[in-house]
């Protein structure tokens, strides 16, 4: 019988290359379209990206989701969040109330939300959950999707978060929530999270993944203070060390300091690529997850979007490691996948302008004014 | 009987300072919404500066429009725009058709474009003219609104571009848009431009108010050739050196080197703040006229919001000035106030938090999982 860790490989496995014939065609009908040729900067360089995802130079891009990864983490009995580990239950919740930062953007501008308890530590009461991705309507359901793999990870300070095995089962969860996304009709997706704790564990897997000094990837997370942050960093160092010095291979190292909330976000990424949909990397927690599933399947980034330039410490080398480029940049620092709604009107903007602008030739313009500017494109 | 400039000094007397109390009650309330205090970084930020602007805490912003100032510049005979006037002209025709980028935007989200021909060169078919700003439905209409001062301005390089009186005209012009704006049930709004030309008269009057050399505010606009740029750099060093010899105010400044387009954008930024509405800067040349609002009303910033940064030349010297921070960056340089649909994205995103996210008092936060939150805000 095919092993989780088999299945893994093999949904890897079909991750294609970019349609590099519809990139180059989007590039090409850009500089026909009625403007300056490259003047829409950024927005011209996505619209050729997202014909490498789908293979169409006009891909509409109008409906999102953002999948929300909670989870809890052992080493939160160091001392070193700055919430208690009930706020991971409490929010987690409050993500299917509309009630968080992301939950408000997302009832305001109607994105559904995928909430999934991949290993919560504190009991979700039987009403809020739900087994299922999708309802009977083929949406995202309004509920908590139990996909509960532990009451929380282990403390990695003391030995390994979680088994190899469920590193490989929580990152499968991220792969069948990117797939039910993609059945529901979704255009582009964010990936959030939720897990008190998560910026230590996510500053370890940079640290073991990058090889950087814990000093440059650890920050203050919610709101730690100095010994906190000297705890955090000790520990960080520690356990990315041991990594290194065993040489683990990225699911060992996800197993050993990672959190069931940054593999099932890798999942996502991961599932994608496999899917095929442009997917938002939002948040420090989201990029370093994004650099898990590039370790395991390299060409991972031709299939994401960076959202903002973070404030967290650690920001700059995981961004630089993954090779993208922020979009915007509002000094935000919640998490949560909260900056994916700014960044989803951005990509929308940019596929109106591809799908929507006419070039010189189609344009209905017939007046005798126009004639200079049919026959030869006059701004080049 | 009440002159023109008169009329404009008692217009601008109206513009009154920020709701003080308005702003400390909205930065007051986000510290106690169901997130870490401060962690929505500039998206709190804009709505304290929104409070001030309209006096309340929750400003719902969902409407928007651009206003789009189209003139020629008689400086072209120079040989220093990289496309023909006619292209003033076959654009202001393709705004009312959506053809163009901002054009396509606004079609794809909603946006009407206020489209004003303030001084094009060439005639525009009376079948595409309106006079007024509003249709009889109260909406701002799809035609082209007459406000024409002349068939373009005099050549800037042989002597005054136009007559203080007319710069006088074109700004009231502007703000008449923005009451228009107002009156049609907007939010908030942006400020965008069609001339050819208008890259020169832009930097001359950048060079003029800020006293920079002439190769630090003068690029290439729509793509010159090397011999073009030196020209364009000579006619700005010239025309900018008179005005600050002679000492010339704003409106001078504005008569003798800028543009009808300029002069009706500064309007419409004056008009923000004399009907007391956020207002999106976007573009080099929106800035330079928005710096020229700010000589005429220093406080005018206090309504302003700066969209992207831009890749122009001057750009980065022209927003010192002007004292603002870009909120994204997408290396766009197409102008029209293209970056505008983006800009009202985030405003929109700032205003659904202060509008809807609830305070840890407000929240329907009852089961017991909750209390420990809900008795005292643990993110601190």
């Amino acid at each position: 019988m095919e092993t989780q860790e088999e299945k893994l490989r093999g949904l890897v496995a079909q991750i294609g290359r970019p349609f590099e014939e519809a990139m180059e065609e989007t590039k090409h009908r850009q500089d026909y379209l009625v403007k300056p040729p490259g003047s829409l900067g950024r927005l011209e360089d996505i619209s050729a990206k997202v014909a490498g995802i789908t293979g169409k130079v006009k891909t509409p891009i109008r409906k999102f989701a953002v999948a929300v990864m909670c989870a809890d983490n052992g080493v939160v009995e160091e001392g070193i969040a700055s919430a208690p580990q009930s706020v991971t239950l409490a929010q987690t919740i409050n993500f299917t109330r509309r009630l968080t930062g992301v939950g408000t953007m997302a009832k305001h501008f109607n994105i559904p939300l995928l909430v999934i308890d991949v290993g919560v530590a504190m009991p979700i009461p039987e009403s809020l959950y739900t087994e299922n991705m999708l309802d009977k309507n083929g949406e995202i359901p309004r509920e908590i999707v139990n996909r509960r793999l532990a009451n929380g990870t282990q403390n990695l300070a003391k030995g390994p978060a979680m088994t190899r095995e469920d590193a490989v089962k929580a990152i499968l969860v991220g792969i069948e929530a990117a797939k039910a996304i993609k059945d529901s009709g979704v255009d582009a997706f964010g990936v959030g999270e939720m897990g008190i704790g998560n910026t230590t564990t996510s500053s370890a897997v940079l640290c073991a993944l990058t090889k950087i000094p814990a000093e440059d990837a650890v920050g203050r997370g919610g709101g730690l203070k100095d010994e906190g942050l000297k705890k955090k960093i000790s520990i960080v160092r520690e356990a990315s060390k041991k990594c290194i010095e065993e040489g683990y291979d990225v699911l060992d190292i996800l197993a050993h300091v990672g959190g069931y909330d940054i593999c099932a976000m890798a999942g996502a990424f991961l599932g994608a690529g496999i899917y095929r949909m442009p997917v938002v990397v939002d948040g420090v927690i989201s990029i370093v997850s994004a650099l898990a599933a590039k370790a395991i399947a390299p060409g991972i980034t031709d299939f994401m979007f960076a959202s903002h330039k973070s404030k967290e410490t650690g920001y700059e080398v995981a961004m630089e490691s993954l090779g993208l480029y922020p979009l915007f940049d509002l000094r935000m620092r919640l998490g949560e996948g909260s900056g994916c709604p700014i960044a989803f009107n951005i990509l929308e903007t940019a596929s109106s302008i591809i799908c929507e602008m006419a070039t010189f030739e189609e344009g209905e313009i017939n007046d005798d004014y126009m004639t200079e500017i049919r026959e030869k494109n006059l701004f080049t």
